[in-house]
C-alpha cells in the first residue's frame, strides 16, 4: 500500500509531500528531485512566473545516504517568492493594520470561470477567492512530481521506465503511426519546445502558440505517458478498483484542467470494429509468444499485459484567459470581467511531466501491492521469481 | 464513506454485492433492482444469453418493510443456468470422474485477445482461462447495477435523478447539439432499440448493428451519463483523490471493456481556444447567477458546480468476436482461433445501464462526505441547510 | 490488500459476507467453514438459540473445486428460523394488517443498558430498537468466523496456526505459569465445556456460571488467541497505521462486547521494571538466537517477531440480564425494565472463536502485504526467499 | 474522511506531518502546537534530551491568518540538533571518508530487547539499527501531538474537550474512585510533576521514579483519556470498523510502547456480574434521561453515547533500560550488552499527551463523518440540528 498527502499554497512558505509505503533501498537523491522539477517549468508558452520561480528541494525524512529507509519520503518545495507574501499568507494571526496596506492582499471577488474560485467560495463559506484558488493552483503539481520521482526511482531500479510526450496542442496533432518516445529519447524531448516527439509538429505547435499568445487565447492540449518494462499482471479484473485502467484513470483525471482520459486507442477504438480493435496473441519467428499490435495500450482485463503501457490525457485551455472571461463581482453581484493573474498561454508540456509523475505513483502502488516487499532487494526478487514461474506456454516475456 | 464489494462468478449460483454506508430510511425493493436489472439486459444486438438469463434478485439484508436500516445492505442475484453448471463451479471438491464426463467443464486454453484470460493464467498462475473468465466477465456488473440501484434511490430522495443515452455506436454518433435527454425522458430510451435518443441516428445504428452482425463483427460505442439536481461542492479541489471528476473516471475506466472516459466536452474542448472553453458566470433576466453553456460538464475544480452533470465513457468492441482472433493454445504452444461463447455484436446500450450505476455509487459517496448523516432525513436537512447558507452574491442555485 | 465487508440481520433470511484480496489457491470447502461456526456456538452457560439454530453455509463465489480463484469470496450463512421471520423483517414492504396480527413484531421501545439500543435509535432517527439490535447482535459474528476460516486456511498453508482458549470467566481465571495450548490441542479445546485449557480452573469456570445462572446473572470474561509460526517482520514500525498491534486492537476491540485488549503480558507488562519486562535476545546451546521469555507477545516494535503471537480481549457481562436492568419506555418516557430476548449466561468460549477469527484477518492481511502474491504458490514462495535472506547473524527463525 | 501521515527520523533535519480533511474555520496558531509539544516534554523522570530538546514549529501549509483553509494542514517540527546531525543523517549521499571521522556514525550493531531495531533490520534487510531506531523513536509521536492539536482545536470549537492524566506509574496506581478531571483542571495537572490528578498519588509516583533511577531501571504506567461534551451516535454498531471503540484501540496501540488498552472500566468490567457490569437509563429529579454510572467509558455498541468518554493505554517500561539487557551483537553474532542511548526513567506523562492527540484524532474524523460539513461552521449546524432532532422520550443530551 503506498499513501501519500501533499499540502502547501500557491504562495505559502512552501509545498510539503509525503509518500509511505515506498520500500527501503530506492536511490533517491534531491538532485533528482530538482531536475524533474526543472522539466515541469519547460515548455513553450509558459509565463514569466515559471522563470522565476526557483523550486527549492529539501528532502526531510526517509532518505539516509541516498537511499531510502523504509519509513515515509517527506519532500519540501520552498518558494523562492514567500518573502513577498509572508503576511498575506501568514499561518499565524498578522496585524489587520499591517495586511491593509498590502496590494497583494486585495480580497478576489471577480472569480473565474473554469477555475475552483466560485464553488470554491460555496462549498467552504469563503467571501473571497483567495484561499480556494491558493490550494486549487496548478502549483500544487510540484509536489506531485516531487512524490513522483520517488515513485519513479523506485520502478528504474526494477526496469521499469516512463516517458511522457505532447501529442496535441489545441488542435495541432501528431500524426497517427509515428513513432512513440523511447526512453533514450527523454533528453530530446526535454530539448523541445513542447516536449513534442515529431520535429514538424513541434514547429507547427510553436506557431499554435504564438498565434494564440497575440489573440490574448490560451491553450490546451492532448499528452501521453508511456511505460516501458512493465511486467504482465499488474492491476486486476477481479474487482472493479483493483483493474489498473481505473487507477490510471482517476490519477490522470485528479490533474487540474484534465477534462479526459485514454487507454491505448481510447475513443479511437470505440468506433473500431472488433476484428481490428483487439491485439492478436501470435508467435513470432523465435517461437515467443508477442503481439504486433498494441492498440490496448498494454491493459487487457485491467492488468498490465507486459506490452507498453500508453494513456492519454487531455488538458483543457488554461482557465485564466488574458481576453478576460465574463464573470460576478461576488462583493457587489455585479457582472464584472475575471481576476487575471497569470499570463501562460499554454501548460501542456508540464501537463506531461505531471501524468508521468501520476501515473508512476500508480504503477509504484500496483508493484507493491503484488510483489510486496520491504526492500527494494526483496521486491525485486519476487518480481523475478513470478516471471520465472510463467510456464513456457505463457511466456509472453521472454526471458 | 460509502464502500462496496460484488462477488460471484459467471456461472456460479449467485452473484451477491454489499453496499455499506447507505443511511437509514432511503425506498428500495427488489422490484426496482429487478427492473433496473432488466434494463442492463435491453440493447439491439445482445445475442441469446440475454433473453434466457433471468435475474432473480433478492435483498439479503440492511432492508426492512421497503427502507434500508442503516447497516450494510446485500443483494444476491441468482443464476437461473446454476443446475447445468452445479458441477462444473461447485465450491466444494467435485469427483473427477463426474467432471469428466461434462462438456463444459474442458479447460479454455485458447485465450482470447482483448479479454482478461492470457494474462490472468499468468497472474494467478491458472493453466486454463475459465477461473479468468468467470470473473472477469461482464456478468458481473450485474451487481453494480443492483447496489447502483440503492445509491440512486438515495440520490433521488434527495433530488438528485440520473440518466444515461448512447452517444455513439462504432461511427454512428449522436450530432452535435442535440438535446441531451431530461429524467422524464427515461421511459422513451428505455424503448429504444440502442437506448439512444435521437431517433434517426438510433435507426442508423440499428443498421450498423445488423451490418456487423452479417460480417462476424462486434461493435463499441459511447455513452453518455447525466446527473440532474446536483448540488454545488461536491467533490474538492483540495487533494487531488477528492476530485469528483478523479472519482468518476475511476468509476467509468473500471466497467469491463471501457478505454475512454471525458467530463463534458473532453477531448473536444482540449482543442479550443480558451475564451471558448470555459463557462461564462453571468446574471440572467431575473437576477440569477447562471452559466450559459456546460462544456465543463457540470465540474469545475474537481467539484459539482451545480450545473447538469455530464460524463462520457468508451467502449471497445466485444472481444469475443465471432470471426475469431488468432491466439496460441496454451495446452499445445500452437497457433489457434480464440475460444468464441457469446455472440452478441455490441453491449454500449447496457454499459450506459453499467455507467449509470457507477455514476450513482460515486455520486452517492460524494453525497455521504459532504453532507454526513445517518438517515436520509438527516442527509437532506444537511443538504437544504447547506443550500441555505449561500450568500445572494454566491446564489447559483436559485433557491 | 484484503478488504471485507459483513451484511444482514439477526433473524433475517441469511447472513452474507465478502473478503477480498485472497490470493488463488487457498484449500477451503464449506464444510470447513460449517465446522468453524459449529465451535463458535459451543460454549456452558448457551442459552436455547445456539442450539436450534443451524447454520446452513454457502459459498456463493470465489471458490472451485475447493480452491481459491483469486477473486472475492463470498459466504452465505442461512437461518433456519427464516420462516418465522419472513414478514417480520421482510426487505420488500408487507401488508400493515399481516403484521398487526404477530406478536414479534411488537415495538422493542425499552432500549437495554449496555447494548446498541438507545443510542441507536438517536443516532438513525429509529423509534424503537428493532432495527438497531437486528444488526448489532453477536449473530453477526457468524460471518466473521466464516471469512476468519478463510484467512485462517491461507495462513495454515504458510505453516501459521493459530488457537483460542478462555483465560477467564469473571473472577476465576487460569492461574500464571500454566501451559498454553498448541495447535494439536485444539480438538481437546474444544471438547472443554468453557474452551479452558486448564482443567482445574475449567471445572471452576462451570461452577460460576452455574451459580451465575441461578442468580439471574450473566458473566464476561477473557479469552487468548496464539498465533504459532509467523515469520518475524509482519506490520511496521514506520507508522503508526502499519502496526500489527494496532490492527489487532482494532479487530480485537471491534467484537461486540469486548471493553479490553492485550498484547502479551499487557497490563501486568506496565507494572513491571523495566529489566524484567522485556524478552533479552540470546543464543540457546545450538548457537540459535532466541528468547527466553515472550513477554511482549511476540511483537516488538509493532511488528511480528517470530515467536508466538499472543493478545487478550476482555469481555463484559452479556448485557441482556435475566435480572432485567432499568430502562426508559421511549413510546412513554416512563421508567422500565429493559428488554430480555435472550438467556446466555456468558458467551465468552463463543467470543473466544471469533476473536480467533478476527486475529486470522489481520494476520493473513499482513502477509498479503509484506508478501504480495496473486497464488498462495506465489505467497508462499515469496515468504520463503525472504526467510532465506535473512543473514546468519540475524537468523531467529532457524533455518 | 481525515486522513493523516507523519514523516522523519529521530535527527533528521525535521519531523513533518500532514493531516487531510480537516473543515475550514479552524482556529489555529503555530503558538497553540509549540504549547501541546511543550506538554509532551513533560514528566518526571524524562532525561537530558526533553531538556535542550526545542520543538521548532512552522505551519507549512493549510492554515492563514489563524483559521484553517480546508485544505491539507502540514506541520513541520524542526530538530535544533540537527547541526550535530547534518552529515550523520544527510539524505544526500556524503563522502565516506567525512563520515568515517564521526563517532556518532559508529553501526548500532547491539538491537535493544523491546525495540524494533532486531527486527527492523531482518525486515527491511540493514546490518545495523540505525535506520529502524530513527524513524521507532517515540520523538516521532512530536508529529501526532503536532496534528492532534489541529483535531483539538476542531473539537473545542464544536464543544468537545480532552483530558489526559496519569492513572499508574509501575504499581503505583490512582485508587479507585476518586475524582477525574475535568476539563478546567489541565493547567493544574500539567504543572503536576506525573501528570497525575490525585496529589498523594503523584508524591508516590515521584518516589517510585526515584527507586527506579538509583536502580538503573525504567518503569511504565497507565494513562486514561477523557472527552467531555460528545454527543451521542458517534461510531456505529453497523460494521466492525466503523466502531468507535475499535479505532480508539487502533490509535492508543499504535503508540509506541502501549501494550494494552481499555475503554471504560474494560479488564475490571469482564470481572464483574452483568447486573452490575452496565449503567442503566433513568429519569432524574427533572425527568431527564441519565446515567448514573460510566462504567462503559461513553460507549455502548461501538458508538458514543453522550456520557464522558473514558480510555486507558498500559505502557511498558522503556526498553531502553540503563542496566542493560543481553543480547546479540549483530557484527560478530556474539552476545553482547545492548545499546543505551537515553536516559530517560519513565515517560508514561508524555504517553498522556500523546494518547490524547490520538484521541483528538479518532473523534474529529468521528464527528467529520458523521457531520459532514467542510466549514466548522458547517460542521457545527449539523451537530446541532440533529441534537434538536432527537425526539424528547430519546433526549439524553438535555438540550
Amino acid at each position: 500500500m503506498l499513501r501519500w498527502l501533499t499540502a502547501g499554497e500557491s504562495h505559502g512558505p512552501a509545498l510539503i509531500g509525503i509518500v509511505e509505503g515506498v520500500p527501503a533501498g530506492v536511490e533517491l537523491t534531491s538532485g533528482q528531485i530538482r531536475d524533474a522539477l526543472a522539466r515541469r517549468r519547460l515548455g513553450y508558452g509558459r509565463g514569466a512566473r515559471m522563470k522565476f520561480e526557483q523550486d527549492e528541494v529539501t528532502i526531510m525524512g526517509g532518505v539516509r545516504h541516498g537511499l531510502t529507509q523504509g519509513g515515509p519520503v517527506a519532500i519540501q518545495v520552498g518558494n523562492t517568492e514567500w518573502p513577498k507574501w509572508e503576511q498575506i499568507m501568514s499561518a499565524d494571526p498578522v496585524d489587520p493594520a499591517v495586511l491593509a496596506d498590502q496590494a497583494r492582499n486585495a480580497p478576489l471577488t471577480r472569480p473565474r470561470p473554469g477555475h475552483a474560485d466560485f464553488t470554491g467560495m460555496q462549498k467552504y463559506g469563503f467571501d473571497e477567492a483567495r484561499p480556494v484558488l491558493e490550494r486549487a493552483s496548478a502549483r500544487e503539481t510540484a509536489t506531485r512530481v516531487a512524490l513522483g520521482t520517488v515513485a519513479a526511482q523506485f520502478l528504474k531500479q526494477l526496469g521499469i521506465e516512463l516517458v511522457s510526450h505532447t501529442v496535441s496542442i489545441a488542435s495541432v496533432t501528431v500524426p497517427e503511426g509515428r513513432p512513440v518516445p523511447l526512453p533514450k529519447d527523454v533528453l530530446a524531448l526535454d530539448a523541445d519546445p513542447l516536449r513534442c516527439f515529431d520535429r514538424q509538429t513541434s514547429d507547427a505547435m510553436v506557431a499554435e502558440v504564438d498565434a494564440a499568445h497575440k489573440e490574448g487565447e490560451t491553450l490546451g492540449g492532448v499528452v501521453e505517458v508511456l511505460a516501458y518494462g512493465l511486467p504482465p499482471g499488474l492491476g486486476s479484473y477481479v474487482h472493479w478498483d483493483r483493474r489498473l485502467d481505473s487507477r490510471l484513470a482517476a490519477a490522470l483525471m485528479g490533474i487540474q484542467a484534465i477534462k479526459g482520459v485514454e487507454v491505448g486507442d481510447g475513443f479511437l477504438t470505440a468506433a473500431r470494429r472488433g476484428s481490428a480493435a483487439h491485439d492478436e496473441i501470435l508467435k513470432d519467428e523465435d517461437g515467443r509468444i508477442v503481439r504486433q499490435t498494441n492498440r490496448a495500450g498494454g491493459i487487457e482485463g485491467g492488468m498490465s499485459i507486459g506490452q507498453v503501457l500508453r494513456v492519454r490525457a487531455a488538458m483543457k485551455p488554461i482557465a485564466t484567459v488574458p481576453r478576460a472571461l465574463r464573470t460576478i463581482d461576488v462583493s457587489t453581484g455585479e457582472p464584472a470581467k475575471a481576476h487575471h493573474q497569470r499570463s501562460d498561454v499554454c501548460a501542456v508540456p508540464a501537463a506531461g511531466v505531471v501524468a508521468e509523475a501520476m501515473v508512476a505513483l500508480v504503477l509504484a502502488e500496483a508493484v507493491a501491492e503484488k510483489f510486496g516487499g520491504d526492500s527494494v532487494a526483496e521486491t525485486q526478487r519476487n518480481l523475478e521469481s513470478y516471471l520465472e514461474s510463467i510456464p513456457a506456454t505463457l511466456d509472453s516475456v521472454g526471458r
